[in-house]
């Protein structure tokens, strides 16, 4: 998008839905459906990390459980009661709580709506290069190469 | 923080507010005093971005009018109407609202609350080294330098 074309501000829920629900590779893709993300800081033209406006519905989930090797990550609930699932176990978020995970450590986390109500997050995370994601309890490796995730089985071969 | 003290998750409010009101120097940094922010990221060991909840007394500013060279901003509007000052003018933003300032435009922004209601929002900014500060409106000029701001008069001389 050129310069001239980008919005000042913009309501985020305004913003369009990003049509593809997942980069992974299937089975896991098809767990995804229940998760909507409209990213935001690429409307403005940002480039050092991204931003959505994530909503899952009841039985939804932000993604695998995961930990990234460099690139930290950063969310923020605007609606609804999502269980934050880490190595610590769970813990039940609100509005107005957040939570950020800091690469390299290993922890994999994720988001659960487990409730019967949609959940809205923020969800922040920067684009460092050279980054590898970790799957606990999925045989997935992800490596971001040129600005991609790239997916393999855990040991190396391809789906 | 040793990664055993790090919350897993935190009702974002409930932060502690920085203790300093600006790293400007005088006469910029007693224009700061309406605004109080509350780093989150840094609370979970984040180094690559940083995300602040922010409160703006009514009259308060988020910062100078600024633009940043190398660092992208972002921010997302939880409380009240602040104004989005930019080089297209003033635009009121809402609750839901959210702008996005990229680096490298030049185009200086900044939030002022003109309404009688405290404004508060979430800014996110990533940590790019090598990035430098431009004030339009301001005799001021920074430099981020070993993950610090650096502060001169426009000529260079120093406050």
């Amino acid at each position: 998008m050129s310069d001239a074309k980008r919005p000042v501000a913009i309501r985020a829920a305004d913003a369009p839905a990003r049509v593809k629900p997942s980069n992974y590779p299937e089975p896991f893709a098809s767990r995804m459906k229940g998760r909507e993300k409209r990213p935001l800081g690429d409307l403005f033209g940002l480039t050092n990390f991204g931003v959505n406006l994530t909503r899952l519905v009841p039985g939804g989930v932000s993604a695998l459980r995961h930990a990234h090797t460099k690139q930290d990550e950063f969310v923020y609930i605007l609606e609804g009661r999502p269980t934050l699932h880490t190595d610590e176990g769970k813990v039940l978020l609100a509005p107005g709580m957040c939570a950020g995970f800091k690469a390299g450590t290993g922890n994999g986390h994720c988001l659960i709506n487990e409730t019967a109500e949609d959940v809205v997050y923020l969800e922040i995370g920067d684009r460092t290069r050279g980054d590898v994601g970790t799957y606990p309890d999925d045989d997935l490796a992800a490596e971001f190469v040129e600005d991609q995730w790239r997916f393999a089985h855990k040991d190396g071969s391809r789906y």
